[in-house]
């Protein structure tokens, strides 16, 4: 069960943002970018035009560290369980986004709602489906966050 | 960017399925199981109570081959890009699946919506806050199979 497998990147993330400090939680929802699939994946791209929106799971290559308990930027007291956080610092270090498709050029996807930094490496992409949109959800710590910045 | 890293589980799927063929992919909404995080990650829990819903990131195990073109069983033809579907056959065989999260004992989550088998290693467990709920979208190819089925 425990055993450790491999992964490795299937494309690679083209962003503005250069530092993960420059990505607000929220403007980066209107942020631009693309997501390259290297070459070789390419033919697994077909049909996906057909999708408003996709999921990106990409890796936190930047973080090289484990935190069970995390101090989250929007409010760093008290410190938060890692597993009801999205932050870098986590096992496995990988990430997940929901982007807006926009368009698809080859083995090109031009997105909207990046929240990565330039040269991220992507390794999947799946369609988000009604099965992924929950109406009447509750968002414990984080509603009296949201609240506040909006 | 090319380099392969190291991933585990950090927890287990308890869960009323024992093969892949009995997982209806609409009536597993309603199924219930278990999350057990391995005793060493139990503190990073702290806080999930809040969520009423979560991400699973879980690992497809019993695959073990990469289709780029797949044929979804819903609707094998025309076979599809395997970005396009959320099929086991994928590169890194990564999976997401969106729960219900019912309680918590200890390093136990309870929850609702399992579509993996009994002993499926789980990678990650992520709230699921309001980014991630999209209210239009479109899904491509999946709509007329959604249309048919419901």
């Amino acid at each position: 069960m425990k055993e450790s497998v491999q992964i490795s990147a299937i494309g690679v993330i083209g962003s503005p943002y250069r530092n993960p400090k420059d990505i607000h939680p929220l403007k980066s929802r209107f942020t631009r970018g693309t997501i390259e699939i290297f070459p070789e994946y390419e033919q697994g791209l077909k049909d996906i035009e057909g999708f408003s929106h996709i999921y990106v799971l990409w890796r936190f290559h930047l973080s090289k560290r484990i935190d069970l308990l995390t101090a989250p930027l929007m409010q760093p007291e008290p410190k938060r369980g890692v597993f009801a956080t999205r932050t870098p610092h986590r096992p496995n270090h990988v990430a997940l986004t929901v982007v807006r498709l926009l368009s698809r050029e080859a083995n090109i996807l031009h997105v909207k709602g990046m929240d990565m930094v330039d040269g991220t490496p992507v390794l999947d992409v799946k369609p988000y489906t009604r099965r992924d949109r929950r109406s009447r959800i509750s968002i414990g710590w984080l509603d009296e966050v949201e609240r506040r910045e909006s």
